[in-house]
């Protein structure tokens, strides 16, 4: 870290901050500039609470300059990871092809997950997403079936083929969708629910970690780092919008973020249109530029009903527009060297 | 909620999104503008996916009427609510009295809290606040000492009378911090971890719920409701900073928020300055500042040795700053007739 | 507009209301809900302060149906407006061909501006960016060649053919940008100033009109609107990233406005992914993204040594690598059925 | 500035860094890290692109040392600016005592300004606001009275002993608008309207400067800094709200900019609660809370008849209502030892 002492800040301050240095286990590096002085910390500074420094007389500010995860960075690990994502299709997130996971929002009954299980399989998805337990902003809305629904989505995976990707809400609910789930997704309202990132970095199912609707990419990548840190390395990041000032869409879709962490990452990242706009006649032109700028993967919210979906209608596109949208897909795929 | 249709929206586009609405149990009220059809749907939609609706064809928008939370809103309970804090000096929050829950970011050992906890009792608090599980970004910071926390926190309620107020990070740890704790906070990065929500609110110990970090009012008011719906009213409110582009402080304080929750809840709003700006020179004058706009309490990072505090320590006030401020508060408190 | 009453709103609190609607020129319509009662207001209230309307005793809010913006709206105009640049070689933005605006942030000197209009033509350009009048953040900072610049500009357009697209900051400098450039730009600080909008409004030439770092895209029309309000309706809009509290670039790229304002205005949209990013290694993957989404025009930064840019180097990207970047956008393009 | 170097930068990687230093005319400083290597540059770089080195071969990023403004600074000068508004009441802003500027939105008619400034003459104000010159979001709107509008001011002025503030747009204005009014406003729309800045610059009245609605507090002082370059030093900061997520107001209204400009800078600030909160019933609160963390003045919308206000209406408070604020705020100021 760079410490950034106030304009005429005396010997003594500048001593006292080298004195706390080395109290960190740090060593130091005294920079005299000429309007005002500089101490460069030398040493691995990443499990400090550097931030404090800041309240010592004479400091001005703090910057720190090494990233503070480390099993997430591709200075640590040059080449991609590559996620099998289970299921009979050998479809995996990181590689040449693009791979789609769709589905609807939350599993309502049977005959609606299978039909729309085989529907995304004929569009070319390799995963099926689809919830079985909803976290909901109002306690009066539907919360999903609960393990009815898990027995549904392995039922579908029995029939196409198709890795079943569900999200998990608790550390209580692990086990149980560990038994049916090919991938365990931590939703963005989780991301930094730390108890709940270890216990699925405990467990050996691959995971989609989604972005928190206003984290940094600093955080979200240590969100990864708490799941790699107790063992799991299989984790794929996904972006599903921001929060902004904006209103013609419910969440901002940041894309710059896809070929931003494949400079600083070796994770995969898959996009989701769905939640990132709000909107349905947002997401086919949001999977093209997805696609278009390297995204690894799409996951993408398919209902046959929309107008009667439980959940999410609003951002929820048919099979048959699903289809359209991977005709181009493909055509876009092809024009980057990449296949979906 | 009302349903604006497109400009040349047939009727039986009009029809369908009626028909839609009858299936929803609602009933339709049909106004034809100057330039465009309009159609307000009656009945109570909180439970509703409405948004769904805005795929029908020939809709516009949808725009809600009802604000989705129940137990928590001022039209459902007039009188204020004044929850009791716990401990043996009989502090409460939501009255004339503006509380001061103060202490350290996070109990480090018995000494520490032991000297900062008699410090902010003669500051005039009635609550304590320290961390004995800490969400942490980095997964390699330290994160709590965990029940030997709660402990020294209980033993400082023995020696001071102050009310324990102790974060809770998961359902497992609820019956264990109930033992210890005279409140449990549920943390901004939980605040729509619904499980743990429930968890909280099948207990009776009262709930401080911090605002996540891009929360809307309402969606913190549905946290609220999460809790409130299992059976515990006793919910505090407590705003901790929003994230912006605002670059001088870690998060920007948004203090207007204090005087609408008294407009549309009853329940007691506290703010969190330290949090809330992220840096020790901010603190005093927004403790000011949220004293003068009306908030029922205060909560306040205090270390006695802030240079050496394990987390937080850019944004802890000394006992000595914290004296200070609360000369202030006390005249402030006057001016708007009431008293800290 | 909706004018939602509050629960237990009386009689005569609606009347004042329907009184105040009268005096405005409007009429009312009364549904009176299960909850609470709700007055629809009828007629073009376009140029009324609606808002104030919430202040009437026993209102709760106040929702507009009507978007406040009628030329640049497609259901004033149904088909696409295709933006003819000028410059010899007979571009144009709007129709299916997707057009290249590239050039240096600054123009520096004559040398430098040639060598790179000349490499952009080849990589396909039809527009050539410059900036002869800089806004720049500090007033210590090089604010560029002013005349001498849009000489150097109108040089290069001789030489080969391209479009002059450049930037006017104060009325006063309208009749003089006039008389070099093709294109007027009015910069993203300036998206608000309304005597230049009127003033571009009031001659000839096309504008390219950025979006403000915060401007909603309701604004951002009613901007475009100003300047069409004056006779001019040759106006392209251009999305070059917004404020939010990303970090890892200098703006967020919210690519999702392409297909909405394609939705909702029949004006062309131009993407700026060297602003709408702020660092050369995210330009290439924004360029796609934007083709694939449907964007009618990239606007990039160029520069032949980045290393010594006066303005903007870390976002500019070379010759090099503007013509490898253009290979994939015409595969891209044609994937979509358009070319560039 | 630092610059942080990737890590494996080669050595000529660093070399050639630093003969990009030195052609930047500064002195370069190398720290060889256990990670990686920073290079530290020495001489004064504000007016240089310091972020085009990022661009440079084995760069990681480039992080600032140095504020970018150096009059608006506190640095430069340490005693507080007071600035005297003018008219024959004697106010200024910037010493012990808060000042209240207050009046319409716009200049509607004689008697209605004449009616409101008495009314904020007796509740305490030196200050008469009131716009002649009004940037409206939409064409349609309501643009202001122009010098008809100014004229009324002027005799409100005579009348009351008011100084007068009100709005400059233009250049063009700039003569005119001086010759009514004792304090030239910049609205937040052109805080980065920079030949603005320098006109108002070149003239001799004092300047209240808005903030923009995304701006940064480093850009904020920076565009006062354009106007004090150019000779005027009578500058008053405003802070009128920014732009967020927030829905419950119109704008956020950031109060810990007031402690912070006080630290950073020498100049003034005054809040404006009526733009901050865009609601009347949300201005008395934030006019008590900004008093109370130290602003040195308030300008608040006052309308006789909000209701039928041209514009505005929604966070205008009635004259009534300013008094029985102005009570609480004479015991709050007094409560920190100031006056109002």
């Amino acid at each position: 870290m760079i410490i950034v002492m106030e304009m005429g800040a005396t010997e003594s301050q500048v001593n006292h901050v080298v004195s706390l240095l080395r109290e960190m286990g740090l060593r130091e590096h005294i920079i005299v500039g000429t309007e005002r002085t500089v101490v460069a910390a030398l040493g691995d500074d990443r499990a400090k609470d550097k931030d404090k420094l800041e309240n010592a007389p004479g400091v001005e500010k703090v910057m720190p300059v090494l990233a503070p995860y480390k099993m997430a960075s591709r200075e640590v690990k040059k080449e991609r990871t590559v996620v099998a994502l289970g299921g009979s299709l050998g479809g995996s997130v990181g590689g040449k092809k693009v791979a789609l996971i769709a589905g609807p929002c939350s599993v309502e009954d049977r005959s609606q997950l299978l039909e729309i299980a085989h529907a995304v399989k004929e569009a070319g998805a390799t995963g099926l997403r689809g919830g079985a337990f909803k976290p909901r902003t109002s306690p009066y809305a539907f919360q999903g079936l609960g393990e009815k629904g898990l027995q549904i989505l392995a039922q579908a995976r029995e029939k196409t083929g198709l890795a079943v990707v569900t999200e998990v809400m608790s550390i209580e609910q692990v086990p149980l969708v560990c038994q049916y789930a090919d991938v365990l997704q931590v939703g963005a309202r989780n991301m930094q629910n730390y108890n709940l990132l270890w216990a699925v970095g405990e467990q050996k199912k691959p995971v989609l970690l989604k972005r928190g609707l206003s984290a940094t990419l600093e955080e979200f990548l240590l969100a990864a780092e708490y799941i790699m840190s107790r063992g799991n390395s299989n984790v794929m990041l996904c972006e599903r919008g921001i929060r902004t000032f904006e209103k013609y869409c419910r969440n901002t879709l940041p894309l710059a973020i896809v070929p931003e962490v494949h400079r600083i990452s070796h994770l995969p990242i898959v996009v989701d249109p769905s939640q990132g706009t709000g909107h349905a006649h947002l997401v086919p032109d949001m999977c093209k530029a997805a696609v278009a700028c390297g995204a690894d993967g799409l996951i993408v919210e398919v209902h046959n009903d929309p107008e009667h979906a439980l959940t999410d209608g609003a951002q929820s596109v048919t099979p048959q527009s699903l289809k359209a949208t991977m005709a181009s897909l493909k055509r876009i795929a092809a024009a980057i060297d990449r296949d979906i």
